[in-house]
């Protein structure tokens, strides 16, 4: 069980983690630098979501270095359920985040106008995609806990 | 684990299951009866998941109501995996309908203007609170199989 990959304590489940936190980052960055975010109630969530993901990822990732490091077994269950909740919660705010920022996007850019019109449409669109990505690596970390959990 | 509150086959279960269908197509309806929510990618978006929503959560509704009538328990490991598998997709695409909806009916109503303006704003809340309320639904009918599945 210890080198099924994407598993706490494994370089495949620290490489996991370090992506997620580079997405939200990147989603952080690219939102950030807009000119207007602050107007727009759900882009300014995005970045709050995106920060408490790269938080929580981080964390996790320091802890899978440092059980890589000093070849711990982090696999009790308390600690499991402990990942499995906080990855889920994570998760749920990271697509709540995403998606509305992803209905103005789309709002904006192909309901109302069109992306050419606004220098920082691509910033918008570029943000919402790798909150999207973030998503994505959360929710796979999301269940492979489920699975050491259920398997054991 | 036959009696466990919520669990397929039991009345709580099919209440729930019924509250999911309740809720969906409440928003649909206050959705579709505004005046131009086809303009809007993500209030489209909204009624189709809403939509798939209440084809899933009836048709289960519909299992649980023939379990209790024939006294029947199906609660084998097969059915709950796929019962878990759909809620949990179902839930995914509420919670972005649900969210992309909200990120839009903010911007129109807190951002850039006031709901008192728009005769059509009421009820685009409405869809958006619906919606999340079948989504939290949904998230607890998935918990419960995701426990069944645990429990085994």
């Amino acid at each position: 069980m210890k080198d099924f990959p994407g598993t706490p304590g494994t370089l495949t489940g620290l490489v996991l983690r370090l992506l997620q936190c580079l997405f939200a980052a990147a989603s952080i960055t690219s939102m950030a630098t807009t000119s207007n975010f602050v107007s727009y109630t759900a882009f300014c969530y995005l970045i709050a979501s995106m920060g408490l993901q790269v938080l929580w990822s981080f964390a996790l990732a320091w802890l899978d270095a440092y059980a890589l490091a000093k070849k711990k077994v982090i696999h009790n269950p308390v600690l499991v359920s402990l990942f499995l909740v906080g990855d889920w919660v994570t998760a749920l705010l990271s697509l709540a985040a995403a998606a509305s920022s992803a209905g103005i996007t789309i709002l904006f850019f192909r309901d109302l106008g069109s992306c050419k019109s606004v220098p920082d449409c691509p910033k918008y669109q570029l943000a919402v995609t790798l909150a999207f990505m973030s998503w994505v690596t959360v929710e796979v970390s999301s269940l492979i806990m489920f699975w050491i959990l259920v398997a054991g």
